[in-house]
C-alpha cells in the first residue's frame, strides 16, 4: 500500500540482490524508517524485537532469514541451526513454521551449491502468494461491505472496528482484516474505521491508524475498552481482525482483547469475521485454548509509554 | 484508608473549620498532594478536573461545594446557582445529584442567617454515611470472598478483577469495589487483585494500583484486554466493579469496558458484582443504555499520556 502516495511492501530484497529491507515498526507513527538485513541474526532479531511482527509478515522474515543464513553458511548443520534459531523468535504465530518448512522443503535435498541460488526464488514466492491471498481476501470481504452499504443512505457510512494490526505492516501487501476495507475504500465506498488503540504496544493506534492514514482510509482511534459500547449503541457494522493462528476446528488466536469484541459482537448481533490466509492455519492443533502457545512479553510493554513528548522528542 | 501508613480520608474539613481539603488526584501515583477548597468555584473545578472522581466523592464535594457557596452569599439566587454549577460538573453519576438535592433539603427552608450553620453538619453527615455504607459493603462483600477461600487450599490466592478505581479514593473512605477486598485482606485472607489499566485515564493503573499498594494488598496492573484471557484460564475467581449509576430496573452504568469483562466473566462462569451504596440507584430511569447520559471528554485523554519520563521528571 501507499506511504507518503508511493507505493510500499513490508520486506523486499534491496538493489544489491541479495540483503533484506524492512520497515521499523519499532518507530512507527513517528518515524519512517527502514533497516537492511544481511545476516540470520538480524532476522531474528528483527522478528524477537518486532521491528517485523504480524503472522504473515513474520513468515515472510523467516524466509528470508534461511536464505541470509545460507548466504553465511549452506552447510546442513548451518540449516538447520537456522531453523532452529528462527523458530524460536515468537511462539504464537504458525505462519513462522510453515514458513520454515517450505523453505526447508525448498533447499534440504539439494547439493550445498545450489541451495542459496534455490532458496531466495521460494521466498520471493512466499511474498508473493502473500499478496496474492489477501488481495483474494479482499475481493470476497469488499463484498460484505458492499451489502451492508447497499442497505445504508447513499453516502452513509459503513463503521468498521478492528483490533491490533492486521493491516498491510502485518502481511506483505494488503493485509488481512484490512484487505476488504482498502478494497471498499479503493471502490469508493465510505468506509470509517474504529481502530482499537490495542494496549500493549499500541500496535492499533502505533501501525493501524498509521497505514490507514497514509492510504487515506478515515479511522478513529478508540480505547480498547470502548468496542463494546459503540457496538451497543449501534455504530459498528462489522468487526473484522486478522489472527496469529487458527486450529483445525476453527479456534482462533489473535492478539489479547480479540475475544472480549467478539464477545460483544455476539451480544449485539454484529458480524464478526477473522481474516486469514491459509498458511494461518494449523491442523495439527484443535483446542486452541489449551494448545497454543501465548506469548508473555515484558512487563515493561505495560508500565511503560514509547511516544513523542511535548518538546518533539 | 492508609497513605504512607497515615489513616487518611478522600475529602476532609480542614483545621480552619471550614476550608475543604482534598487529595489532587490527577497526580497519582506520582505524587501525593492535597489542595484546599475555599470556594464554589474551586470545588466545581475540583470535579469537572478530576481532581476529585468517584460517583461516592463526586457526591462529597459537591455537598462541600454547597457550603463554600453559602459561605461567600447565602441568598436563594446563590443556593440556585450553587446547585446549577455543581450538577453541570459531571454528567454520569448520580450521586452528585443526589447529595445537591440532599443539600437543599438541608438549607433551602431556612431563613439566610441559618443556613451556613445547616450546611456544614449535612456536608459532614453526607460523608459519614458513605463511610458507614461502605464498611457495610466490605462485611457483606467479604463473605464472597471468605466463601471462594474456603474451597482452596490453605494459603492459596483468591483472585480478584477489578476495573477502573471503586477504592476508597472514589469515596470518602474503605470504597465500594474495594472495600470487600480491604476487609478480606485485612482478616488475613490471601487476596491477590487483577487491576485492569483502565484506559482512558489510566485510573486502575494510576489510582486503583496506589492505593492498595499503599494499603498493602498484593495486585497486578493489566490492560484492559487481558480480563478475558485470564477468564478463560480460571485465574479469576470474582470480579467486582463500582458504578456511576444504577438504574430502577437494575442497569448498571460505570466506566467504559466495564461491559466487556461482564460478558467475559458470564462466558466463564465468573462471579461477577457490583458494590454500590444506596444513593447511586437512580429511580427516575429504567433503561440505562437509552437514559443515562455518557460523558465524553478530550480526545487527548487518549492521544496524549500523562506520566514519569525516563529522566524522572
Amino acid at each position: 500500500m501507499k506511504v507518503a502516495g508511493k507505493h510500499t511492501r513490508s520486506i523486499w530484497v534491496e538493489p544489491d540482490g541479495w540483503s533484506v529491507g524492512i520497515i521499523d515498526q519499532t518507530m512507527l507513527p513517528h518515524r519512517f524508517a527502514t533497516l537492511r538485513l544481511t545476516t540470520l541474526a538480524d532476522a531474528a532479531h528483527a522478528i524477537k524485537s518486532m521491528q517485523v511482527r504480524g503472522a504473515p509478515l513474520i513468515g515472510a522474515t523467516a524466509a528470508y532469514g534461511v536464505c541470509l543464513a545460507m548466504r553465511q553458511d549452506a552447510s546442513d548443520d548451518a540449516l538447520e541451526r537456522a531453523y532452529a534459531t528462527l523458530l524460536a523468535t515468537r511462539p504464537t504465530a504458525i505462519n513462522l513454521k510453515w514458513a520454515l518448512d517450505e523453505m526447508m522443503a525448498a533447499v534440504r535435498n539439494r547439493p550445498r551449491g545450489e541451495r542459496l541460488a534455490a532458496a531466495y526464488p521460494r521466498a520471493a514466492e512466499i511474498c508473493d502468494e502473500d499478496v496474492a491471498l489477501n488481495q483474494a481476501i479482499g475481493r470476497h470481504g469488499r463484498k460484505l461491505i458492499e451489502q451492508i452499504a447497499a442497505k445504508k443512505q447513499p453516502g452513509e457510512r459503513v463503521n468498521l472496528l478492528t483490533h491490533c494490526n492486521g493491516g498491510w505492516l502485518a502481511t506483505v501487501d494488503f493485509g488481512t482484516a484490512l484487505a476488504p476495507i482498502y478494497m471498499a475504500h479503493d471502490a469508493g465506498l465510505p468506509v470509517h474505521v474504529w481502530v482499537d488503540e490495542t494496549r500493549p504496544r499500541n500496535q492499533g493506534a502505533a501501525l493501524t491508524a498509521w497505514e490507514l492514514g497514509q492510504h487515506g482510509v478515515p479511522h478513529t482511534v478508540i480505547p480498547d475498552n470502548t468496542g463494546g459500547h459503540l457496538m451497543q449503541h449501534a455504530m459498528v457494522d462489522l468487526a473484522i481482525v486478522g489472527t496469529d493462528r487458527v486450529t483445525a476446528r476453527g479456534d482462533v488466536c489473535n492478539k489479547i482483547g480479540t475475544y472480549l469484541k467478539a464477545l460483544a459482537a455476539s451480544d449485539n448481533n454484529v458480524p464478526f469475521y477473522v481474516a486469514l490466509p491459509s498458511p494461518t492455519i494449523d491442523f495439527t492443533v484443535g483446542n486452541g485454548l489449551a494448545e497454543i502457545p501465548i506469548e508473555q512479553r515484558s512487563s515493561e510493554e505495560v508500565s511503560l509509554v514509547w511516544g513523542k513528548a511535548a518538546n518533539g522528542e
